[in-house]
């Protein structure tokens, strides 16, 4: 399952409004003879490349997937749970139910009632991980967001002068372009827009196709070529079609999303030095007693990169 | 010297001026005979309390000290570098040499006169650390001076209305409690003073009688009973008895150290919430370029402490 699991955290920015799916198919010998990823753009889901990879081998083996096989037709291909039995996979151990309200609960149905023996649960926790976007997504009918920041010891952005180049190291930039190369879209403010002109692509070898969409959060600037505009942040409900979405700054675009509880993991890229005076990280994002300020994230370990630090926090909801 | 480290550190911000050194006495078995650290105020030395503790079972042993022994007589007790031999020790291993003038490798070179096998570097780095504060008063004429900040993700230390309590936890705190207990001097400001009237004594069960001396920033308050007032920061230079002082705040005495560049270590308590608009730890701290701010502090490792984490940086000098 983790080798699974790592196959569909491969595929996680490509695949939207699909889930990042990640499929092992095991002999009974204990060989692996088939290993899939959901393919760009959502279609073949992974089980589907994993078989046809597994070829005769399939027979009497065991399937593992991060997600229930789905079970509704679609016109772009047969279901998962109808595939599987006609391979002769004689066990499906999956990670999680397909919270798909076409699926949920119906992949695992199927497959029973065709005698493939099925349990779920194993690797959970790291499936449901990798599947945040997708998972966030049919939760709470928008993509999940994160937060990224690039931060010194005190907090700051940048100095009064605006000059945040560069706060962060090589190790991290680095970083942040893998987390790009892994989300379907990524949103900046105006005043980062314009005296940036970013061009929030993905600069590491091998990765370049991976850049992602770009948005722009603006309430006046009109269409913007190459660039979607979203005029506030509620408008990211209207995003059907992407699973995770990073939004890069700037501090009021930031503080617009807080204020809105709007984010659902922040990545702070922790530099080893002081600011003092300087841009802050946020403005007001509603907060009025430190006590309101308790329980709301969770830090979720970090990682040094360079002389930096990665830490990562996830909104307890 | 693991050992020796450990008995050192314990007595860390009781034997000022005198280094906090810890001693332990080996027989030729392998078995711990003798044991010893500075006594409080500065005397004892910990071979004199490690020697007193083996008795007769120094003939032959070896002895660990974190400091070489001293070889300055002084009217409150005998050298080290003569006691040693006289109780019949075989061999020393110190960590590092003492830089008091008096001393600075003359406690070896009397030892070895006496047929004392000397071995020097052992444990460096730990004695260093544990020691830093003595070692930076003899190197830069003044106390280690320690910087602790409680402080959101976002780097603030309140609410805009002042309301700072409370943003970490209660381990976090406890934490604060056990550096104050190994702290000499305990420095806030006039506007932490007026406003919290802070008591900085140390609660911890055991600890209650280590509450260090207390001092407080300030150009116009005048004599304070139970207090000891500094006009300026450089005014440190004064505390000949300090080996590490510890200051607590707020941001115009955190920045007035900073800016006179005035600060060895940072401790940052740092809470998994953010405040968005609030207090920011520092104000104007003489940083014009993100460049000139990068390598003058290193990350020193941190620890979970609750739902919080402590980060240590130090100054690279």
């Amino acid at each position: 399952m983790a080798e699974a699991v790592r196959l569909g955290e491969a595929a996680r920015g490509l695949t939207a409004p699909n889930p990042n799916v990640g499929c092992v198919i095991v002999a009974a010998d204990g060989t692996i003879v088939g290993r899939g990823a959901t393919a760009p753009g959502g279609r073949p889901h992974a089980e589907a490349v994993a078989l046809a990879a597994a070829g005769a081998a399939t027979r009497g083996a065991t399937l593992y997937t991060t997600l229930e096989p789905c079970a509704h037709a679609s016109p772009r291909g047969p279901t998962c749970a109808g595939l599987i039995p006609a391979a002769g996979i004689a066990r499906v151990v999956a990670a999680i139910e397909d919270p798909d309200p076409r699926t949920a609960g119906r992949g695992f149905d199927r497959l029973r009632a065709q005698g493939v023996e099925v349990t779920v649960g194993e690797g959970e926790g790291a499936a449901r991980a990798s599947m945040a976007g997708y998972l966030t997504r049919l939760a709470l009918s928008r993509p999940r967001v994160t937060l990224k920041l690039a931060l010194s010891i005190d907090g700051k952005i940048a100095l009064p002068s605006g000059e945040s180049k560069w706060i962060t190291g090589e190790d991290a930039r680095a970083h942040v372009h893998l987390e790009r190369a892994h989300s379907d879209m990524i949103l900046v403010g105006r005043g980062t827009y314009e005296a940036d002109t970013p061009r929030l692509d993905v600069r590491l070898p091998g990765l370049e196709e991976r850049s992602p969409r770009r948005a722009l959060l603006s309430r006046t600037l009109g269409p913007v070529a190459g660039w979607e505009v979203l005029e506030k942040p509620s408008d990211i409900a209207r995003l059907h079609d992407v699973n995770d979405l990073l939004v890069e700054g700037g501090a009021a675009t930031a503080t617009a999303f807080l204020a809105e509880d709007l984010v659902d993991r922040i990545l702070i890229y922790r530099a080893p030095l002081l600011i003092g005076e300087g841009k802050s990280s946020f403005g007001y994002i509603g907060l009025d007693a430190i006590a309101d300020a308790h329980g709301r994230w969770r830090a979720q370990g970090g990682a040094g990169l360079g002389v930096d630090r990665l830490e990562v926090y996830e909104r307890a909801r």
